[in-house]
Parts: C-alpha cells; structure tokens; sequence
C-alpha cells in the first residue's frame, strides 16, 4: 500500500519530477537498433519520460535524439529531411546536427552568429546490444554504457523485442519481480511453451505457496523464492530486479535466459523490452521462430508497430473455453499478454492506496521503498541512485536445489555473476 | 428550468451523491437473465451509478454482483476463473464468492484467518421476471423485490431488450414522460408500426394539442392526456411514471403494453430498458419477430453489444427524402432510436438551466421535483422514497373515454391497477 | 515570440473573447453556397468561432444561421423538419424562422403571445460569390458586405474549395503571410505543379534568401518579398494580408490568382477557404480538373465531407523515397497539405512563447500585433477594426520586376488595385 503522495511520486517521470530525475540517471532502452538501420534513414519519433524526442542517424552514422520541434516556429522535425550531416525542417530549412545544435539557417547570414545561439535538447544515443540507448540527464552525471550480459553476446545468441503497454511504467514491472503470480497465471505454459520446455524446475513449480528471500543486491534486489524439492532441499529460482526498471526472470533448464527492461513513455504508458539471450550457445531456429511468432515472453506485433495484435480494445481475445479446459489458466493466450491484459486491467495508473499486500508481496514493497528511497536521497543530498555501475549488470538470475540450511544469496553467490563463456546456473 | 446547482444533483447518481443515495434505496434492473445463462459462464462487467462492478453465477447457480477489482492488486476480476463456487483472480489465484468474501487466498495459510479479513464491495444480484435486479443500497434499507405485472407473466407473454444510450439517464427517462412528443417524433409510427396497429386511439391522438392532467400516485405520477373524441367525450391517455424511472406507455387497443426502465450507468451513460407484455395472452410471433428486428419502441443491436446499429456517429442513418415526405417525421427510423437520437443531441448531460418549458411539460417538472424532494427527504431526515414499495409497481397505463365532466384518476381507478387475468383498458 | 496571455488574447474566439469580439465585426465565409443548394434543402451544422449553429435555407430561399439547439428543452434542430417558411424542431414542433425567431409553438394558444417571446441567436447568411457569409456581430455595427475581386466574377473565372484543419487558425494563417517558407516546403511544385506552370517568377524563386520589406495597408498588409533579378532590378513577390484573417498568393505569371481565409471553427481547428481565380479568362479544363483532383493549392477530400484524404492518422502519406529523391520536399504531396501538415505538428495551438522568430518573420510578427492592436482597440475605445470596409477587399497580390531604387509600393501601387477586365501584374 502507498499513499497517493507516494504512489504519484513512484509512478510519474517526466521533467522535474524527482523520479524523472532518477530515471535520468540511467542509459534508458529507447530503439531497437534496426529501427535506425543506416545513414540518413528516416527519423524516429520518441516519447521517453513525457519527452516528445526525435531519433535520427545522420550522414556519417552517427545518433542523435533531439527535441521534437523546430527551435523557429515549433514544426515536427518528424517532417524532416535527414541528409548532409543533419535533420532540415521542412518549414524554412533551418538544420540540426545529432547534438541538436543549429547548424544552418537559410534566411540569416552566416556570419551574424545566430545560427550558434540556436540550440535544441539533445541527448547522446548509443548503439550497443542491438539496443539504441538514450541519456537524458547532466552531462557531469553521465555513467558507462550498461553492461548487461546479453549486450556482449554475439547477435546469434540473443533476441530482443519490444512492445507498447498501455499503462504506468510500475505496474508493468512489479509483474516482472512478482514471482508467486507465475503458478497461477501462467501455469498453461509452463508445462507447454516451446521456450519453457519441461524440465525439472517445472515440475518443482507447481507448488504454489513458494516461500520467499529476498536481498537487497549492489544495484537492486536479489528475490529468491524457494519450494520444496527432494527430502532435505529446497528448489531455488532467483528473480534479480536491477534499479531502476530491469528484471531477470529465473531460467528452466538449459532454455535461454529471459530480461526484461520496463520504460516509461510517458506516465501513462511504457514500453516492454524482451531480451532472450544464452550465454554459451546460439539461439536454435525453433526458439528464434517461435519468438518471432509472439510465444514465449514475446508478443505478437501489429505490422508496422509496437502495438500488440491482442490488445485492450479486443479484450485481448478472450478466451472462455480455454479458461474453462484450463489450457489457458486467464483465457488469454502467451505469457506476454497474460501480463499485460492484467496490468492494463488495473487502468492507466493504479491506486495502490487501495490495494492489500501479503507476504508474497514482499519483493514489489522492497523495490518501491528503494526506488522512493533512490528518489529522496537524490533531490536532497544530490546522490546517485544505485546501478548506474556497469558491475550492477553483470549479474544472472539463476534456479537450483539447495540444502535447506543453506543461506541461497552466500552459497550459491557465483550463480548470479554473469561469465563469459559460463553457463547460467539452472535446473 | 432547473438551476445549475439542481441540475447537477438530479442528474448525478455515483457514490455518495444525494440522488445516488436514492436510486440505492431500489432493486436496479442490471443485466437480461440471459447474460448470465448458465452456472460457472462467463462473468460480466457492469458499470452502474458510477460504479465498476462483475456479476457472474457461481457454480451452484447463484447470483453475485461484486466490486470489478481484485482487493490484492486491483486486476480486473473479469479476467477471473469462475468455477468451484466463486471467481478467481488469474493473478494470484485470490478467489471470492459471490457475496464478493474472499474465500481463498492461496499464499496464505488458513488458519492465518487473514482470508476472511478481505471482503469486496458485494451486492445482492436476483433473477425475476428474466431480469437480474441488483441492490446496491443499506442492508438494513433493502425492500422486497419489484411487483411490476410483467416479471410473475409467462415468459410467453412478455418481451424485454436493453440498449445503451449515450446521455445522463433523465433526459432519456424525461421522453418516457413527455406524452405530447408522440404526436410529432412518432406521428410516422402511429399508423404503420406492427406494434401500433391501427387502433381508435391513434386516430384521436392526431389532435397535437392535449391538455395535461396530471396527479401523483403513490409510487410516481398519474399522468393524464386527454383530446377530443366524441362529443361530450375526452379521450385519455394514461401514463404512469413510477420512482425513480420506470414509464409505462399508454396503449393501443388490444396491442401489447409497453414500459420502460431508464437505468443510469454513469452519468453521461444509461440503459434504455423495454419490455413489451400482454397480461392476457401470449405475444404473436409477429410481434415477436418485429420486436427482435428493432420495431415498436425496441432497436436494433450490435451483434454481441448493446449498442445500437443506428448511433450517433453514423447520424442515426438520416434520411432526408423520408423526413422530406413525411414518411419518417424526423427522418429517423424506428422510435426508440427517434427518441435516442433527440436526447443525445441534448449533450451528454442538458443544461437545464437553459431550456423553455411549458405546461406540457407538466409531467416532466413534476417528476423532476419528485426526486428532488426525494433526495432532500433521504438526506435530512432518512426517509425512504416512495416506489420502493411493490404496491407501486402493480400498475397499468391505460386509455379510454370518458364523459367531460368525469375526474378520470377517480372514474377509472380500477384501470390502473394490474391484476391477474383482467385485461388492459384500453381502446 | 508572444507572452503566453498574448497568446491566448490572438488565438482564441469563441464568445466573450476579445479577438472574438474582433472576428464577429466582418462577415465570415461560412458554407460553400452549393452547401445549401435550394429551398428546404437539408440543414447544416455549423461551428463557427465556437458557437454550434444550424445553417438552413428555407421555403423562400432565404438564409438564415441560428443557434443549434432548439429554445425548448435544448434539442438538436439539425433533426428539424425545413417546410412552410421556417424550421421544425421534431420533438414537440417549435418552429423557428432564419431569423431564429419562434413562429409556432403547438401546444400554446397563438394568442398567449407566448410564441412570439422564444427567439434563438440568429445571423444573417448572405450567398455572394458562390459562397455564403455570416456576420455574427452587433446589428448596429454591420459592415456591408465583402467585395473581393473573385467574389464578382463570372462563375466560370472562380473556383472555391474549403477543408477542415486541426489546429488553430492563426498557425494556419501564418502559413499564408509566410512567403519564405514556399522556397523550401514547396520547392518541388513551384515546376511540376500544373498550377504554376514554369514562368520567369518560378525560376527567380529559387534564390532562398529574398528580402522582406512590408508596409501596412489600409485593410491589412502589404507584404514583398524581392530577390535578384537582372543586374539592375529586383523580382519582386507581393503577398496581401487582409484582416483579419485573408491572404493573396503572389502570382505565376498568367496563372490565375489564389487567395485563402483561415477561418476558426473553434480555438483548436479551423476551416482553410481556397478560392483559384482569373480576373480576365475562364479557368481552363485543364485547371478545373487539377483543382477537383486535389491539385494546387487545393485538396484531396474525402467523400462527403470536408477532411483530408491525407491526414494526422495516416501521416500525411509520408513518402521518405520522394522525400529522399527531391521529388516531394517534405515527402507530403501538394501544397495544401504540406502546409496543414506542419501547421497541425505544431499541435493544436502552438506555444508562442517558445518560438525563435527571425527577420523572414517580420509578416506573421507584424500581423499578429496588428490583430492585438485591433482588439485592444475594439475593448478599450470600441473601435472598429481595420478590414471591414469593402475597399481593402478590392486588392491585389502581384509579382513584377523592377529596378533596386524604386520603392515597391509605390512605384506600382497600381498592381495592388483590382479592376475589372484588368489583368493582374504578374511574370
């Protein structure tokens, strides 16, 4: 439970928020890489964190992510033309490089200076992983790029997609560190998703009353949720969540590892990126096929968009019979729109002064209270939030059997290290 | 003409609004029987006064009508499993019954007795007359169940539809009362609708100028149109408005009897009940098939919806060259979307400060000052207000003729009442 | 740049507003006349300056503009009945004249006088030159009635077309005193364009940095443009500014004349008048059929209505391979559109305060003070502003060639004064 103060403070992001001001600490996920596949292709635009941006590459390859308006009469540079090391508005031709500097105006004199005084919003955007990452804080604040496994892996071994969710940013991601809702909601797939194949975890899963450990961790929580395995073991699965807005969902056997990254555009909606990714070998084609086909954690796209096929105007093609059969525990096919038919259903932001937590909550209260703590400790005593270091990426979520008087954050501390050329720890 | 100030409080009926408080004291006509068909079918979502609730049938059959929102988390419980004698929340597995107590939480221990501290905004749900009346008001305040003639009939004798309309429920329920429309609006109908076979009172009804006599009745208002018929003769039309939005059209001649329920779903929303019946013998598959083509005062539906096929955004498919030659009097189709059409173009919610009325509009100012002193009477000094009574709604509208110097609520008191296997009065 | 409250003062017009005030002193074009073709034709909805009217023709031919919503109880009298001299409200029969005056209550006696006490907001609705005009101002303050050039000329000379806008006027207006901006946006149609067929003045055009020098006319402004000619002699582009809100294109050569009105709908949309003329020729069938086709300054729209086949939900048909090749500057076709395209991206009523105005702006910059001026004027002294008088009607746009030490203004003051069978000043 929050209280409304908390929860407007927990859930809106745009400019001179203090929350907005924590997110802008961080490298944000903004564009699949292949939306600005090559020199001078069309621009792109962006909402992130209430911002109306726009993403272009110019001429020499370069990124840019710029205000969306014209600094002279307030037209879309959407409208642009990306060419000659800049974006001309189409209007009086003024052009910005990828800074958003004003680099030429056609009706003044070039040497009368103004051109220099024009200046749009810019933000440096860096291609890494696949992933066009934005920065929209002080420059003097700047950190290293991220350094999430899955960035460093060759493309062959990871698939990343994203779609738009109608609804705040928070809501999406406490399902995303929300292990005790995966026995129930998503209980069809577990035992028949093609990037779920059976494996002992599974089998270990059905029981649903996990008890939970959580730990805080350098950059976020280490969630730990522990079942009953054979006589005198406990079975592990290790949900990390890293500040601000990432998750690691535990792995099933030798499958792919599964993160995801949830983005506000606005407070109102965001966006949910799905990385797939094996550390040690390439993704096979019926994983690769399947994916591109919305199964697993990834949906099925509307051509063209970043909107999902199911979606809140078609009641995300209920499905009563399914239901009823239990073949689709909500009736709502793919784990993906599972999630998002549930958080939307909750509207746009939800009055968590209303709601009613237990024990099995524990993790969503954690990661609220340190994202709060993040936002207070930055507005009065300017200091960075946690896991902007590249050392808070490089971390693995994990499932195993442990001796049940072994503490699982001490013995199996290397599990949740990312290695190159290490397997992930799973059973 | 209404002040703002008493516009607004007739108009608005969500929570804690004082003719919210009202309309509670009353059984609610919510949903068709056949919307929840079967024990363990699909769960409904129901907005009404303002308030988001599910209604569904337990697996023994019974009715439940409870908050939409899961006290956990806030998901929508339509996404729910119904089965084994409550809904349960795909979430996390919360389950309730339908008196909207939560009857199991699966992550925690029974003997916690947390479970039994969780209980949802319920409501008791009854079907009668193939409708499921709901009451959303004091336990201690609830009346018995609605009397009206048409619900203790054999299914074969009565025909009920709903349609959605799009404005506040009292410019829709204010059409119900306004007997001097229909010698404009629906002078088209009068003599060529099914429904309206030509009868002696169609003809006396061409007279556009009636006067008004109008009394209350215990329940809601008698109110009286009388015109010319033969000499030293008036012919009357009777309507009856009953609290707080219940309308019973005068008939015609043997035809059927027609009533109506003008249901607020929010304030800028209603439902339009309809419900067609004979008292003395079964409706004619004539009748029945006209009335499921949107004839007589019913319309046509959206296949899978509520909504009408003719709405606001297609102009009700007006036709200029049937308004032109006087076959449609408006150049709408069919009177139940004549009348829709009209109140909607009032605007979600008519400013009735502005508006001109006149003595035919007697009635409307009369029922109008009903609720108003009704909600005036619940609030200061918690009386119940009248009509929730099931004497008030075993009544008839009625038409005959009568010497001029009779009083007619006296002369035919025996016309308003409704009693088994006594016919209508009516010519 | 403009203070946010000046801002708000120049943008908004609906009642009660003093640009408002200003706009309801001059008729403004409000249907085309074919809108309103014949005697008891179909009415029509009109919002003007934010007021919802209804634009009828009555039994007698005569025009009237009334308020919407019928006296009575607020119903929509586009469903009316247009017969016997006035129009019908189809609820309870009020009928009211062009004047808005109520003629005929039915349900009250003709001698109460009753009737005779109803009257909705009326305005004169005058047809010249195929289009019809309403001046919603003071009686006592009626100016007479507009005498543009195109207004008197045979049919056969004219073409005029409108479309719908979604953004306020004046960022639409702009477009119109912003000469600088076609040497870029439409670039590529000042050769293709079967409208502005090759002339001298297209070649000159190219030269993107033209001096501006502007002069204040009678009615509005005078607004050059000149660029390099021959050694000796400036090409010269004269635009006219006609209060408030009417501007002239500078001609090609024999190409026949275009001028626009910008006329607000309400302060987030506005209707875009084109009117395509030639002062001395029939248009050619070849011009007709470009101009019915969505050619030149003209658009595409959509069956039965007046939206842009091209619009904000499908981007304009953005064409990044045209765009790229040079063949569509902005990669929007047609000059219409590649106009309401950038205007409608600034929003819907562009934030002045964050604009950067520069030189080529002295127009836009000099016209929005003088509409200022013109309604501070209005409120303070209540004097009427510029531009009602039928003389600044009779103006002119030219383009001609002179030598750099002849004033513009001056020197062909005669190029500014439309008279019949005279043609324009054009190469």
């Amino acid at each position: 439970m929050l209280r409304p103060e908390q929860n407007a403070l927990v859930t809106e992001s745009g400019p001179q928020t203090p929350m907005g001001d924590v997110f802008r600490r961080y490298w944000i996920p903004t564009l699949l890489a292949e939306e600005l596949p090559e020199p001078d292709c069309p621009p792109v635009r962006v909402t992130l964190l209430s911002e109306r941006l726009l993403a272009f590459r110019d001429s020499e390859g370069r990124l840019g992510l710029i205000s969306e308006f014209c600094a002279h009469r307030r037209v879309s540079l959407w409208f642009g033309r990306n060419e000659e090391g800049g974006i001309r508005c189409p209007y009086h031709g003024w052009k910005y490089d990828v800074t958003g500097q004003c680099v030429d105006v056609p009706s003044e004199p070039k040497e009368s200076g103004f051109c220099e005084t024009v200046k749009l919003a810019g933000y440096p955007l860096v291609e890494k992983g696949g992933v066009l990452w934005a920065y929209l804080g002080p420059k003097e604040a700047q950190p290293p790029l991220p350094e999430f496994e899955w960035m460093a892996l060759p493309e062959s071994r990871r698939y990343v997609s994203k779609r738009f969710q109608e609804c705040n940013y928070l809501q999406a991601m406490e399902g995303g560190i929300d292990a005790s809702h995966v026995s129930f909601l998503h209980s069809g797939e577990l035992h028949t998703d093609p990037l779920h194949r059976n494996t002992k975890g599974a089998e270990y899963q059905k029981d649903t009353k996990p008890k939970y450990e959580i730990h805080e961790s350098a950059g976020g929580l280490l969630i730990g949720a522990r079942r009953n395995a054979d006589p005198g073991n406990y079975y592990w699965r290790i949900t990390q969540w890293i500040m601000p807005w990432y998750t690691m969902v535990p792995p099933y056997g030798d499958n792919a590892l599964n993160s995801h990254a949830w983005v506000p555009v606005d407070d109102t909606n965001c966006f949910a990126w799905t990385i797939t990714y094996h550390p040690t070998r390439d993704l096979t084609e019926e994983e690769l096929s399947a994916m591109r086909d919305g199964k697993g954690i990834h949906a099925n796209l509307i051509p063209g968009s970043f909107r999902t096929v199911a979606n809140r105007a078609n009641d995300y093609f209920m499905d009563r019979a399914a239901q009823k059969s239990g073949r689709l525990y909500s009736g709502v096919a793919g784990i993906a729109m599972q999630d998002a038919s549930l958080q939307e259903s909750m509207g746009p932001v939800v009055d968590r002064s209303l709601e009613r937590l237990v024990s099995t909550d524990d993790a969503i209260i954690k990661a609220r209270q340190r994202l709060l703590r993040a936002a207070k400790a930055l507005q009065t005593e300017g200091q960075a939030p946690a896991g902007v270091e590249p050392v808070c990426h490089r971390v693995r979520s994990a499932t195993f059997v442990l001796p049940v008087d072994q503490e699982y954050h001490k013995a199996r501390a290397d599990a949740f290290v990312a290695k190159e050329g290490v397997p992930h720890t799973s059973i």
